[in-house]
């Protein structure tokens, strides 16, 4: 048989595009001054010309404002970045924040961090479908709540949180509110204003874009204490010689992002989950059917070791990802699956499938088949059934 | 008359070599997986297999171990992460930090942000050749001295400190030695060992790599602070999804140095220089003409703003810089010029030429007659003339 390659892991969804790698070559090669004022050089002027227009793309897509936005390295350090940058510019106003306990590891650790230096924190549980209960988070504000960071939709089940409520609720209270935004930009409206969002963070490399490349919104207004130093670059709050041909990359991701593609995307994931259902008994979603990104299918096969549908698909041409793929270099199951009430056992045996632009039917349907052909025989083989 | 476009800014030696993009470009679209285990899948491992390679050739080239080079998103983070982690981790031992008046803006300002948080800081003048002397530095340190940063060569003027004598006295005194070496990296003679450092920053950009890359070596056995959390990545130093494209660029920069080119860039260097000088009288060379880089040269054309001189050279399609790239934002003069010891007036007359491999000989005196014609007659209509 011919092996294909079907890609329905995090390559699937940060796979860059290659309009987006056209679009930064000639910022690499040709217009590659470092972006300075216009008392410099004309190829500094080009590069700056570039950094202000993705800037403002980048605004325009979230509704913010233009000097609302800064440039980053991904959403790791725009997550450090929000969470620390805000809570040791504030300390005097109060040191308790509230959060998940499905966070990214980047939002997780920073907090953890804080919580070293004197702060508290409440970890919000979360129900058996991934969300956050709004009325439990209005409860935990207290007066010396500081920070409210929930992230706008999970990494490994695609559970959409309620930001605009969160947010209102924060806006209302006096509270800052954080949201890790990176799985969820693009994918599913996103509006800073709406959602009364103080700090957002988005990244390039989950819409096509490059690695390498993030964004940060802070509030007009709002002073942030800088995690790296050097200079007065993006309005004095992030220095570093700017990342133009990365910037270019993310800005003409934003812009290849075509109105129908998530109606599209969702009709594989749908297709892959009815497919699986019907030839397979004991699967269950991990996350919710409703409030769901498009891009993540989470699914537990029980009774078998997601490690072993891994390795089998592999072979078969297929990559997925078991537990949680930041954390894949340990054999510990997902945090998030176990603060969703998940057995260690039924973490083990889940799965994600990630879908994308470059997803096509057919490799749906051949994933089915490969999927159900090495469940039903693991299963065959393997001491944990039903019955024990 | 024809315009050529000659690049002697930061432009000419931050360009990005053609090759490395065509390096880096299978990375985006198709090796495009997260570096994983071996637990993983196949694209995971070929990411992986990238990342080690270049961690090894990057590690080869400054004499240090695998394992003690991690990756960050440039010179600037590299900075902050080595000064800020190795104070923050060790402050019981110490807290006093030993630098120069020179340093690049992201060692300084990440020192100065230190010292608000109560380290005590003693700045080393430096020489008319812009030499901190080594003397003094060993007088300088105390029982309480933690570090000492002292660049390896200067971003304005080329000129290159004695790192391994300084590196000698820190190791002898146990005091950590970091040194900025994002100028000099790949352009002269380094070796982590030899010269006893135990932080030593890089970045991609300045050798034809890519924008959004760098690098920090930390010594075996050292622990620092981490700036971004989120996993374990980068020996637990470093968090963030590995901006692999990147890394391979990075790597593939430095395979491109050949042997010949510094000779080659050098000899470009003394052409305009020599060709310069032999025009123009009161043109003074800032920094020195032994010890110091061969990709750059700082002069200053008395009687003249370099402003002005810039913006006639720019409409003859020559890219240079005056005073601080990074700083000319502002319309201040270089602090490095100033701590230098030149007049207001020397300082805004500066006009810094960066030579590359991509420079040819024909660019060279092409620009010598348009600096020469520029500066005559800037000089016949300005108000300041040596008889004022």
């Amino acid at each position: 048989m011919k092996l294909k390659k079907v890609y329905l892991d995090n390559a699937a969804t940060t796979l860059c595009d290659k309009r987006v790698v056209d679009a930064m070559i000639p910022f690499y090669t040709d217009k590659y001054a470092v972006a300075s004022s216009d008392f410099s050089h004309s190829p500094g002027i080009e590069a700056k010309e570039a950094l202000d227009k993705a800037r403002e793309d980048i605004a325009n897509k979230i509704g913010a404002k233009f000097r609302e936005v800064i440039f980053t390295s991904g959403a790791t350090e725009s997550n450090n970045v929000a969470i620390n940058g805000i809570a040791m510019a504030n300390k005097k106003k109060g040191n308790h924040i509230i959060t998940s306990s499905v966070e990214h590891r980047s939002v997780k650790e920073a907090i953890e961090a804080l919580e070293k230096e004197g702060f508290t924190v409440t970890w919000l549980p979360v129900s058996k479908g991934g969300f956050v209960s709004v009325d439990d988070l209005k409860k935990s504000i207290k007066k010396e709540t500081l920070l409210v960071s929930i992230q706008h939709a999970n990494q490994e089940t695609g559970t959409v949180q309620d930001i605009n409520s969160i947010g209102n609720i924060c806006h209302k209270k006096s509270v800052f509110f954080h949201t890790d935004a990176a799985l969820s930009f693009g994918r599913i409206p996103l509006d800073v204003k709406k959602a009364k969002v103080d700090l957002l963070s988005i990244t390039a490399h989950k819409i096509h874009g490059p690695k390498g490349v993030g964004a940060l919104y802070i509030r007009d207004g709002l002073g942030i204490v800088k995690c790296m130093y050097g200079g007065f670059n993006e309005f004095n709050k992030r220095a570093g010689t700017e990342n133009i041909p990365g910037i270019v990359g993310f800005a003409k991701a934003i812009e290849l992002i075509e109105p129908n593609e998530i109606k599209y995307i969702e009709k594989l994931k749908e297709r892959l989950y009815d497919g699986i259902k019907k030839e397979l008994d004991a699967v269950q979603l991990n996350g919710n059917q409703k409030d769901t990104l498009p891009t993540i299918l989470n699914l537990t096969f029980r009774f078998v070791e997601g490690e072993s549908v891994i390795l089998h698909l592999d072979m078969r041409g297929i990559a997925v990802i078991t537990g949680s793929a930041c954390f894949s270099r340990s054999l510990e199951p997902s945090y998030v699956l176990k603060a969703m009430g998940l057995s260690h056992e039924e973490a083990h045996g889940s799965i994600r499938f990630s879908f994308s632009r470059f997803n096509k039917e057919d490799e749906i349907d051949y994933t089915i088949d490969a999927v159900v052909n090495v469940v039903k025989k693991l299963r065959e083989i393997s001491p944990i059934t039903p019955d024990n």
